[in-house]
């Protein structure tokens, strides 16, 4: 419960590796995850190589940490693995649809998401990268990913080279719902994000970007949908090259 | 770490309640999970009602688990908060596509596994309901989901009436590749699932469902292509009707 509620996402790493052993038993903490039909459809990539972190810290929008901390977690979605042995036991998989990704998606995120507890609980620091699926197609060609394979998540491991504090989260009694969905009215929306509207790093971010409320720095600056949209066909032309979209 | 190493999926539960201060601690560590840009694209329906957990024991193939357990969660990607709230901060969302369905089932999934950690931790005993993207029309429906929310997976929460050992995994190193991906030759397939073959419960399968190969099982029993076909269409359709694939 410590690790869990200490959480904080950390940007600036020392350089200082991990030691095998400790990489290893993260990941073998990761894989005792839930899967479905325990089938552990997923795939860890794990780059350490100076250049290779180099290139893929371009791939994700510079984001420097990944070339500055010691290890790169590429968690990906894999029934290429399944189907090869399928194939070799004598039966024909059936695995090449929106369903089997997204079985497998669920797979690797829970994985990833076991993953970064145990890191932390070795004091270690994490950070998830969003930009995994907005250059899954980059990220397939680089890490020679073959059909059936699809990154959905990537994680920074390292020795943290900050202590920030926990960061802000919505009230937990708006996030959930008892026995079936109470839609939100503007007083509860109000009421929701009061908090957050209000940090000091809220009314920073308003005079940077010369915007009124930080919604409109969301939608106009940090996700906009212009490349929401742009992304969401890079990831469904990928669903479709990897073998993920024969539905019919 | 010891929490992570000794999960085991419990589906026999005692109708012991959870308190419901223990439950709001285990929402509120689920909650300290990271999400894309902090934006919390996610909501928890909590089912205790016993007729409401009967026909969601119905709804989920009659898992008996889902009457028994005290407390059912459902884990849902949402952006009707965060899309309510944007418009009334003057910003025009534009989270109505498939990236952003993805971003928020992300949050969400990250969110489950805090949770199951949790509640582990607590000595309470979990199961993941695959069958929640299934019957993610149904669940809308019955949960009474507005648009912009789709239910990406389900835990069953309670005090186990069972004590089950730790299932198999295959081996971590036939799940890991270091720096790119290493294609599995025929021989490397044998090895990674040689342990899985050889178990006393695939011969109790294979003779039961007088098949050759534990694959066979996978392919023509458990999972099949037609259900994964027909159940691809239902979850592309639900994305359509909840908002999500305004792509262009």
């Amino acid at each position: 419960m410590q690790t869990l509620l200490t959480h904080r996402t950390i940007r600036s790493y020392k350089s200082d590796p991990i030691p095998d052993e400790v990489l290893e038993r993260i990941l073998e903490a990761g894989f005792r995850a839930s899967t479905t039909g325990n089938m552990q459809v997923y795939s860890v990539i794990v780059t350490r190589d100076e250049e290779k972190k180099k290139e893929l810290c371009k791939i994700h929008f510079n984001q420097k940490m990944v070339e500055q901390a010691p290890v790169l977690l590429t968690f990906c979605a894999d029934f290429n693995r399944f189907n090869k042995w399928c194939r070799q036991r004598d039966a024909d998989p059936g695995y090449d649809n929106f369903l089997s990704f997204f079985t497998a998606a669920i797979d690797a995120l829970l994985v990833a998401q076991n993953v970064a507890v145990a890191a932390e609980s070795f004091g270690l620091g994490i950070c998830y990268l969003g930009t995994t699926t907005y250059q899954a197609d980059k990220l397939i060609h680089f890490l020679n990913l073959p059909l059936g394979v699809v990154p959905v998540t990537a994680l920074v491991v390292g020795h943290p080279a900050e202590d920030p504090p926990l960061t802000d989260r919505l009230p937990a009694s708006g996030l959930i719902h008892y026995e079936t969905y109470k839609d939100y009215q503007a007083d509860a929306i109000d009421e929701i994000y009061r908090e957050k509207e209000n940090l000091p790093l809220t009314a920073k971010l308003l005079e940077e970007n010369q915007l009124q409320t930080l919604a409109q720095i969301f939608v106009y600056k940090r996700y906009t949908q212009k490349d929401n949209r742009h992304f969401s066909k890079v990831l469904l032309d990928v669903l479709t090259d990897q073998g993920f979209m024969n539905n019919d």
